[in-house]
């Protein structure tokens, strides 16, 4: 039977995301295939690494949230990371055959480097009490750089910001700091802050902190999570394809040097979840947007409420487009289908309100979520027992990664104990 | 009791440069100190991962020499690296809070890096039958350079290869290839060759396969091997000194981010080994030029009758310099300081022949060895018995280790199984 791997980052509570990026495909899978799903707690640390007080909390809610949501430790071996050493040792191993160029010429590795320097530029000015403004701007970053004077102080649309960051951050040279720091005063950013935020990006701890080993090295990790089950597949949403691939030559490396042990993994291409945030942003914790698979009835009535609609329906009389409204969004995930094109026709025709076309939604909402909390309710009164089957796990998984590494080490002629 | 920790590379037999530089000073630690000394066979993949095919026979035989010297299981822990998995463990803990500045700033990984680019230089020439000649220029490297106009075809002195190599090597922006290729062809050196090995250096697969993950990540294992006992000291040579600092930098950094629970530890200078081999150059394996401890009286006499002694003293009755001579080296060592003062005399004034003073030398060498001979036979008679007590050390270490990693996930608040 094929044998499918999977992993998540314990980084907090589930959502509406989470369950259909990812959940909903695990549900098919262990139905189907020889599976593994683990908790990646070692990746964790390679970007949240400083503070670490929420780790432990955040493993026990993603053990609650996988079980309620159905993965079913009889069908598929559920464990965490960190319990199967293994993975550091052929880690380990693995690090003396990849070459350092591959990992550095990775393109998610500049991305994700990206992505933490940018997120720290926004927080930085957000805390100085500049206004990120969410709203997208109507023109071109070119257009708005060239009008750009300074004169709206102490704000900046995010779309400008990251623009602004996207074009110093790609650049041949390594990063243009020179020209993040024009740009931003010329956006109207107060001299003094931008100034001390760019120290610290170009020289201060920032880029310490976030360009560790460890990050560098986590394709490396992920290879071992991988290869280590010798897993012939392993499903991953489009930005993950380069890590893939890296597994897969990490592989053929292996094989080539020393005897063929590992298969090369395929990846199964999942979609990405998109249903958006309550807001109509991506879905994500920090955007403060998401509807969790905990949350009570009462918070999703709320959620539901503040969604965004039609903005250019401002009273129940004028007709809305469900094209633009986000509360259509759910309604086609979460609602049956003749119900969606009753709203679908209605709303068109201002014969529906938009408080009682969330109020449906909310009601359906929940019917779905009904049973998710049916059994969070069970696995908290008696969470011990539902950990229990985690350790399990693990230690069938910790089995089957030594006999691994028993092969990998006869392979590469290693002492043997 | 004082904690201190040292391990060997198993890169082949022991010789007399590694007892008078390490074996000699770890007797006398064992004696004083709570002593770890352990096989570090996973930093021999470091630079060395695609022919293990010597690895454990390498391992065998350091066992052999190490208990035959009487380094002892009773007075310290002897153990193997690889069989305590909880150093890549802590190893990959660690190489998420360690930037990666850290290590590419490391003087030392810019040496190493360069000693293997060199040797790679080195042996492509020989293997292109480019004589490399071993008698130092008398010039200095600026003058030849200045002279040399591709004359002297198909040699070169080592010492201006180096330097070549050096300056382009340690250059600010990079390694300047184009300077290099420039001397070597001035040096003589066809330029189809120069061309060849430039390019392979500078795009081809010697880069990537020397500079790996594992490669600029071994001190950071390096650092888990030393804290995870946590030992108060570390002998160590003059060229680790940076590699102790980066260990001593990387347990304040956990300290400080989680709890205090590594000692900082100190460097215990210990002075090389000052015998040179049989032909005056550093005592080494790849010099072809070591006397090893596993040598047998035949194999030492005949190496002893091949030592250079002062190039002046052609004839017998010619007077010598043991300044300059290597079988006087040794004598300081290895011989009673009386017969020592004697020799000099006599050299100097042409009163011993060097065959005669050879002859001292081959006896009193042999009178060293013999005990270590006589425990190697020993050994060798019941080899599973001896390698027991290494497997019994690594359980002792290992259970000390994971002590320590219990610890460490405790101060991290990751998941405790």
């Amino acid at each position: 039977m094929k044998k499918v791997l999977s992993g998540m980052r314990p980084t907090g509570r589930l959502h509406l995301g989470h369950y259909l990026g990812v959940i909903k495909n695990w549900l098919e899978l262990q139905e189907k295939y020889d599976c593994k799903f683990f908790i990646a707690d070692w990746h964790a640390l390679t970007n949240k690494y400083k503070d670490t007080s929420e780790l432990k909390e955040n493993i026990r809610q993603m053990i609650i949230d996988w079980l309620s949501c159905g993965i079913n430790p009889e069908k598929a071996t559920l464990f965490i990371q960190s319990g199967v050493k293994e993975h550091a040792e052929l880690a380990l191993l693995f690090s003396m055959i990849t070459p350092k160029s591959w990992l550095e010429l990775n393109p998610s590795y500049k991305d994700l480097k990206f992505n933490l320097y940018y997120q720290y530029l926004r927080d930085f000015l957000a805390g100085k009490q500049i206004k990120i403004i969410q709203t997208p701007p109507s023109e071109s970053f070119d257009e708005a750089l060239k009008k750009a004077t300074g004169k709206q102080k102490n704000k900046i649309f995010e779309e400008y910001l990251r623009e602004a960051f996207h074009r110093a951050f790609y650049n041949q040279k390594g990063i243009d700091f020179k020209g993040l720091k024009e740009m931003l005063i010329k956006f109207g950013i107060q001299k003094k802050i931008v100034e001390e935020v760019v120290r610290n990006l170009e020289e201060g701890d920032v880029g310490k902190d976030i360009d560790t080993l460890g990050f560098l090295a986590y394709p490396v990790l992920q290879a071992a999570d991988i290869l280590i089950y010798k897993a012939d597949a392993v499903p991953v949403g489009e930005d993950q394809l380069p890590h893939i691939e890296l597994t897969r030559e990490i592989a053929r490396r292996f094989n080539n040097l020393y005897k063929e042990i590992f298969p090369e993994p395929e990846a199964m291409l999942t979609e990405a979840s998109k249903l958006p945030g309550i807001d109509g942003r991506k879905m994500s914790k920090s955007y403060n947007n998401a509807i969790y698979l905990s949350d009570s009835k009462e918070e999703v009535d709320k959620k539901v409420l503040q969604m965004k609609t039609d903005p250019q329906r401002v009273r129940k009389t004028d007709p809305g487009n469900p094209e633009v409204c986000i509360v259509f969004d759910y309604h086609r995930i979460f609602t049956d289908k003749e119900t969606v094109e009753d709203i679908d026709k209605k709303c068109r025709k201002a014969e529906i309100g938009c408080v009682e076309c969330k109020k449906i939604l909310s009601k359906n909402l929940n019917r779905f979520l009904d049973p998710i909390r049916e059994r969070r309710k069970e696995i908290e009164k008696d969470l011990p027992k539902y950990e229990k089957m985690f350790f399990e796990g693990t230690e069938k998984a910790r089995k089957e990664a030594s006999e691994t590494m028993r092969e990998v080490r006869k392979a590469m002629k290693l002492w043997e104990f």
